[in-house]
């Protein structure tokens, strides 16, 4: 597989895991269809949109419109099924976390591609993976899971990405490296839902000052 | 009238409607008059602006800064008014309602002059019509009009984009096509405020975890 | 100092002024040190980085990864140090003054050089110094210092941008006219904080409508 195909194929795989989860959201929203295939089509381009916006590509829908059809066929899947599930908010948080292990290394691959250095792979791998679900939560009034205190969130894609940069570092590239990233970044997540994995967090005082 | 003054004039348009939407919003959270400018001018030119953005157009605002003293002239107009109407958010609805009906077949006609496939096509159409509003109801911590549950709002968008697309793919196109998407976006939307038309919900469940 | 090294060094310091805040508001919501670190890059280069999509630049952080650096090593700073602020928000609201005064100047210098009219000149100040903290509010879940209500605060932006613009119309132009559009910004936001200036507000009704 070359490495083009590689890159698209994850961003496919992305779009249709994170659109469940912007699905998912818009059960808990209580939205109509086509709520559904709006907040699942933010949250499934959101971040690769983003991420082609900084580099000056062709976001990947324009380019591909296929992607479209994908995240709304997911939408439309969510709204007949979401009743079936026990509980939404943990199937949106493990489908959430699929969704960023596929799409730090899609970043991570395109900005590579792009012949960036590694700063700003990282960033990418960064932005992809996490601006989209940012995106669903504050439009639909979540509390972002990016910024949920006491879990490992952009810490996981921070690694993942860092992963791929190191391995490139040392010759490893393309698919090998782009599969450790994903495992690094589910692993990561994965433990931190399961088992509570974190990093201490700032607690010397909560904040005086009223947030809204 | 050329296609370009068409879209042109239904740009202006959308800019000026959207502002005094903003206005109401910014009179809504009590700001000066300063804030008022600020706020109508992110919802008059926001959708535009991400549709340009998207397809690697100069944003309508700094291609034509006029857009800019349009909706300026709105802010002022409302900050001087607002207080001689009955319900502020009953006008806000309303007149969001008139600024989609034009914003969406502004976005349809940029997507269709560029050459874009008719999947883009209908996208442009739903983010120019929505993401402006979407804006101002983030920031301004609103509950997002696009999202509200039970009401048709981003359904309208698309049902008026889908007819321009199904015109044009008759033949019919231009003025006639974007007056029509115009009209069922108008419709729709005002036979849900009015009429209370609406789709099926997602009802199954409310959330259990909570939101913020 | 040439204009292009005068502009770049205000970028510099706005990054890193933007970070602290970023850094801030991430200790009020208490999260981990990649946390820190990711609120503190997106207030940083946020304002800058839609500036330069808007104007067809590349993002500064893009062509400048040390930027990058400079924004996690200000988070980290934050990270160690916050528990010695006898109140961390009044330290936000007063460093968020000074990023405000060098980004604004930042914003103004990069559309003159880009040739832009003296409107788009304008929104370029306004856009470069309040964005990135409008975003660092949205995804805090902070009050928008933006749009508080009864401060000066886009008024400041707006003010200093403006004299900026009225200097370059007289031919004063390059580090004078963005010194004098650094100290306007900085002594109108600093008289709103410490004495209290203001703009009268819109006050004639509160919201009756419920917002969310």
């Amino acid at each position: 597989m070359t490495g083009a195909a590689l890159v698209s194929g994850l961003d496919y795989a992305a779009v249709a895991v994170f659109a469940l989860t912007g699905a998912l959201a818009a059960s808990r929203s209580q939205l109509d269809i086509v709520g559904f295939i709006f907040v699942a089509s933010l949250t499934a381009v959101g971040g690769g949109t983003l991420r082609d916006i900084i580099l000056d590509r062709v976001p990947l829908w324009v380019s591909d419109p296929v992607m479209l059809l994908v995240a709304a066929v997911a939408a439309v899947l969510v709204f007949l099924t979401a009743h079936l599930l026990e509980s939404r908010y943990r199937a949106l948080e493990w489908l959430d976390a699929a969704a960023l292990a596929i799409a730090v290394p899609a970043g991570v691959g395109v900005a590579l591609s792009e012949g960036m250095g590694w700063p700003v792979v990282l960033v990418m791998g960064m932005v992809t993976g996490c601006m989209g679900g940012l995106m669903r939560d504050v439009v639909c009034n979540e509390v972002p899971m990016v910024l949920k205190q006491g879990e490992l969130y952009v810490t996981c894609a921070f690694a993942g990405a860092l992963v791929a940069v190191a391995l490139g570092a040392v010759g490893v590239a393309g698919w090998a490296a782009l599969t450790a990233c994903a495992a690094v970044v589910f692993v990561l997540r994965a433990g931190s839902l399961a088992l509570g994995w974190r990093l201490p967090v700032y607690r010397s005082r909560p904040p005086r000052a009223p947030k809204r």
